[in-house]
């Protein structure tokens, strides 16, 4: 049960609304790179993320729009920006912090959004039924190599428009010594 | 066989000669607080570490002085400073990257010593003879929470000057969720 592992650096999804106030009017995001997620891929776009304490630059905006804006940050981002941000699956957005956004056109003051993603897979259906796993279930997850770890409480996401890919923060890429290319291990 | 476990921020052991380079000729470090390891402690004196993409300012000293001068950093330290630090024990310098420090007083162009530290459990001898564990030997530690995990791959550290704490660096405390006053678990 190998599958790749990609490490998430901070980035954001945003709202048609706050994509019109950060870069205008009936903006379209361009897209320059398709992420392995059928539909996502990286903007040219870029905001600066900024909070009690500090600013991240030149934070990439993931595509498409999003009915919600939300932005993932690594615990160690947080500390830069002076947010904690809770552990949460993306989309689980009840009382989380905000922060501000500030675009070439303008700035959002968010009410909520920042998240810490929490450890996932990706994985189409047909892959899940063969290996007997199911949307929503957690996995754990063997890491090899002179940071060899075990993640618990991997979160299964599974369905017809998924495909096959881990995703980490970088705290937990840079904590298990992940590399380009690495595969890792469902284990039982 | 649970242990306290504490993440380590960026810090530096200093030289004789770099504290009279950095902070003046025959400059004594300033304790200002006694660590879990008997006769460590944090000084009051701060330099900047610099590499080739960036700087972080205000790292702190750790006393008393070493025989060599020995960075310690988070792979996402190593980021904003463009240096990728191999993952060490203390004191094992061999082939490391430098960097340059910067103290009031003056600078060090340091051809070696930036690494991460591999994580590791100080005890003290006569607790690990208990637990039958030995110096050198590679353990698992299992931390509970919304981001549990397993740390393979944690070297014990015995001796008699040892007191019983596990240390990771940053991107390992936040992969894990870690917080204040927390324990975790040797696991067979």
């Amino acid at each position: 049960m190998n599958i790749p592992i990609a490490r998430s650096d901070i980035h954001i999804h945003l709202s048609e609304e706050h994509i019109s106030i950060l870069f205008g009017d009936s903006h379209k995001l361009h897209n320059i790179k398709d992420l392995t997620i059928p539909g996502q891929f990286v903007c040219s776009e870029r905001v600066i993320v900024t909070g009690p304490e500090g600013s991240i630059e030149d934070v990439v905006v993931v595509g498409p729009a999003r009915r919600e804006t939300q932005v993932e940050i690594s615990i160690t981002n947080g500390l830069s920006l002076g947010i904690t941000p809770p552990v949460r699956m993306s989309g689980n957005l009840e009382n989380t912090p905000g922060c501000i956004l500030i675009g070439p056109l303008g700035s959002v003051s968010l009410k909520k959004g920042v998240i810490a993603s929490k450890r996932h897979i990706h994985m189409h259906t047909n892959q899940a039924r063969e290996w007997n796993l199911s949307d929503g279930q957690s996995v754990c997850v063997k890491v090899p190599g002179s940071r060899a770890l075990i993640f618990d409480e991997v979160i299964m996401r599974v369905g017809e428009d998924q495909a096959q890919e881990m995703h980490v923060d970088f705290d937990e890429g840079h904590a298990a010594g992940i590399t380009d290319f690495q595969s890792v291990e469902i284990i039982p």
